[in-house]
C-alpha cells in the first residue's frame, strides 16, 4: 500500500488539506482556565496541551500509541569530505539502533516511545548534487511512500528523525534554496567538523545551488536536486500525519529542512500540525525554525540527530497532558479564584 | 530528630560543607567520551549526567529515591494587597496537593517523584514585614529543621518548591537584601497583578529595605527579615541535602531565591550541588539565575511555583541518565570514530 502515486498527486494533496479542530481547541482553553492554577501559568506546557487537543481533534488529548521514526539514507555528497565521519557510519548506526545501543533507543524507552528504523538503500547512496540531482523525482515519491507507510494506522503522536552522514549538508543545501541567503548561513559543524571544513562545506553547497538553482517551488524539485532519502521520508511521514490529523514533533536541523521542503510556494500553513522540539546548535537552525515561524520548545545544546530532541520533548508533552487531564477545576477542589 | 541546633550551627555547618566528588565526574566524563555519538552532541543532557554522577560519588547515577518537598507558609504582608488571590488559598491548595488536584501531583506522577508536602503554620502566618521582622531567629531554625526533616534517608535526588500566596514578594525583598538593586528590577506580576500592582509591591518591598536593611551577611538574618517559614524550609532541605551529597533541583523564582540566602557573605559555592530547572517569566528570576551564575534548563514561561518547573525538568534528568547508563560504546558497537 502506498499513500502517494505520484508527484502531481502529492500536489493535490498538499492543496487540499484538512484543518485542524478549532472547537476541540476551545473546549480545551475553556477546561485550561479552570484547573487551579493562575490563568496561563503552565506557560507552554497549556500550549502544547492545546496543540494536541487541535490535531486529535478532541478536548482531551492523550499519548498512548506514539511512535518514533527514523529514517537512514546516504549521500553522494559525501565524497566532497564533508563529515568527520565515514558513510559506513550511516549503516553502523543502523544496526546500533536495532540492537538497542544509540541515543534514541534510550530516549524512546523514557519517553514511552515505539520506535521504528527504516534504512533506505543504504548500499545505494543518493548521487552527489554537486555533479547532478541527488535524486529523480520517482525516486524520490519513493522514499516519500516508505515515510508514509512507517506511519502505524493507531498512530496518535508522531516524532521523526533521521541518521545519514553528511546529511547537514543536504538540508543546508535544501534551506538556502527554499529560503534563500548566503550558504555560510546555513552550514555549520555537523557531527564536529573544524572551521576549515565549515567553510569548505559552504563553497559545497554554493556549487550546489550554482548548479541547480533555488527557482524550485515544490517539494520534489527540491528533494530531487539536494537528496537525501532520509529527508524525501520524512517529508512524506509528515504529509501522511497532516493528512490523519496526527500531532508530529519535529527534531533539529535536519528534520526541520526535511518539513521545510513541504512549505515551497511559501505555504507555511503545511507545518501547523508540527512543533520544533529542540534548538540545535547548527547555526543554520535557529535561521530555519524563524522562517517556519516555530519557537523550539528546548534549547539544550543537543545536535545529535535521530529524533533524540524530539523524544527529549515528547516528555514536555507528557508533562502537559498529565496537567490537562489530571488537575483539578477550582470547583471541584474548593479552591477560590482570584479576588 | 533535627539537623539544625542554632543559628551558630548552621553557621559553622556552611563554613565546612562538603565538596563534589570529581573523580566520579571524570570517570563520568571519560564514558561519556565512548558513547555512540559525536563528542558533546548531547548537550546539556551530558552535562546533567556529570552533575549527578559528581553530588552522587558514583559514575553511574540513578534516580531511584527522587523526592519532591513541597513546603506551604504565609505571609503577614498579604495585608498589604501585594495578591491576586486570598491568603486562605495557601490552605486550600495544600488540600488539592493532599487530594492530588494539583498540577504538581500529575508531573510528580509523570517525573517519577514521591511527593510530600509540609503545612508550616499556615494559622500562624509571619509578621508583616514592613512593619517588624517576619520572624524571630528560633523560628527561622525551627522552620530550616522541617525542611532537613523532610529530606528521607534513601534520597537520592531532591527537588523543591513552594506553595504560599505572598511569597513572590517575600523573595523579591530576600533578593533585594541579598544582591542590591532596585525594587522594581525584583518584583513582578506573582499570580497576575497588574501593572498598578507591581508598582505598589515594588514600594512594599522598598519599605522592607528601609526598615531591615540589606546589611544582614548571614542566612538566618535574611530570613528573619523578610520570611517567609516555607523559604526557610527551603533553605534548610537545601543544606541537609549538601551535607548528604544529594543533588537539588531548585524550582523557579521563590525557591532560587531560599536558596541565594544560603550564599549570604558571597558564598556562591553552596549551591554546588542545586541547579536551576527553568527561567520563570518573574521578571527578578533571570536576575536572580545570573547572580547565582546558573542557566536555567528551561523556558517555558511557567510560573506555578508548587515545584512544578522542578518536577519537568526532572524528566531531563531521567533522559540523561538513561542515555548516559544505557548507551553502547563504539566499541561495543562497531561504530567507527572521527576519522
Amino acid at each position: 500500500m502506498q499513500s502517494f502515486s505520484s508527484a502531481s498527486h502529492i500536489a493535490e494533496l498538499l492543496n487540499q488539506l484538512p484543518a485542524g479542530d478549532d472547537n476541540a481547541r476551545s473546549a480545551a482553553a475553556a477546561r485550561q482556565d479552570q484547573l487551579t492554577k493562575p490563568p496561563g501559568s503552565l506557560g507552554r506546557l497549556e500550549q502544547l496541551a492545546l496543540w494536541m487537543a487541535t490535531w486529535q481533534q478532541t478536548m482531551s488529548p492523550v499519548l498512548e500509541h506514539g511512535k518514533c521514526l527514523v529514517f537512514a539514507g546516504n549521500h553522494g555528497v559525501v565524497r566532497q569530505g564533508i563529515s568527520p565521519f565515514p558513510a559506513e557510519v550511516t549503516q553502523q548506526m543502523v544496526w546500533n539502533f536495532e540492537a538497542g545501543g544509540a541515543a534514541i533507543n534510550q530516549l524512546c524507552a523514557t519517553a514511552g516511545l515505539e520506535l521504528s528504523v527504516t534504512a533506505l538503500d543504504l548500499d545505494r547512496p543518493t548521487v552527489d548534487f554537486t555533479t547532478a540531482p541527488a535524486m529523480d523525482p520517482d525516486q524520490v515519491v519513493h522514499a516519500m511512500n516508505a515515510g508514509a507507510t512507517a506511519v502505524p494506522q493507531d498512530c496518535d503522536y508522531l516524532v521523526v528523525g533521521e541518521m545519514g552522514i553528511g546529511n547537514t549538508t543536504s538540508a543546508a543545501a535544501l534551506c538556502m534554496a527554499r529560503f534563500g541567503g548566503n550558504a555560510s548561513g546555513w552550514v555549520g559543524p555537523g557531527t564536529g567538523l573544524d572551521a576549515a571544513g565549515v567553510t569548505h562545506k559552504a563553497m559545497i553547497v554554493q556549487a550546489a545551488i550554482d548548479r541547480h538553482g533555488s527557482e524550485l517551488h515544490d517539494p520534489i524539485s527540491l528533494l530531487a536536486a539536494y537528496g537525501g532519502r532520509e529527508l524525501a521520508a520524512i517529508a512524506g511521514a509528515i504529509l501522511e500525519a497532516r493528512l490523519r490529523s496526527i500531532p508530529v514533533m519535529l527534531d533539529g536541523f535536519i528534520s526541520s529542512a526535511a518539513a521545510a521542503t513541504l512549505t515551497a510556494g511559501n505555504r507555511l500553513d503545511v507545518l501547523d500540525h508540527c512543533l520544533i522540539s529542540h534548538l540545535s546548535p547548527e547555526p543554520g537552525h535557529m535561521r530555519l525554525a524563524s522562517a517556519l515561524r516555530k519557537q523550539p520548545l528546548l534549547d539544550l545544546r543537543m545536535r545529535l540527530g535521530e529524533a533524540s530532541g524530539a523524544a527529549v520533548a515528547t516528555l514536555l508533552v507528557r508533562a502537559a497532558l498529565a496537567t490537562h487531564n489530571g488537575m483539578a477545576t477550582f470547583a471541584e477542589a474548593g479552591v477560590s479564584k482570584e479576588t
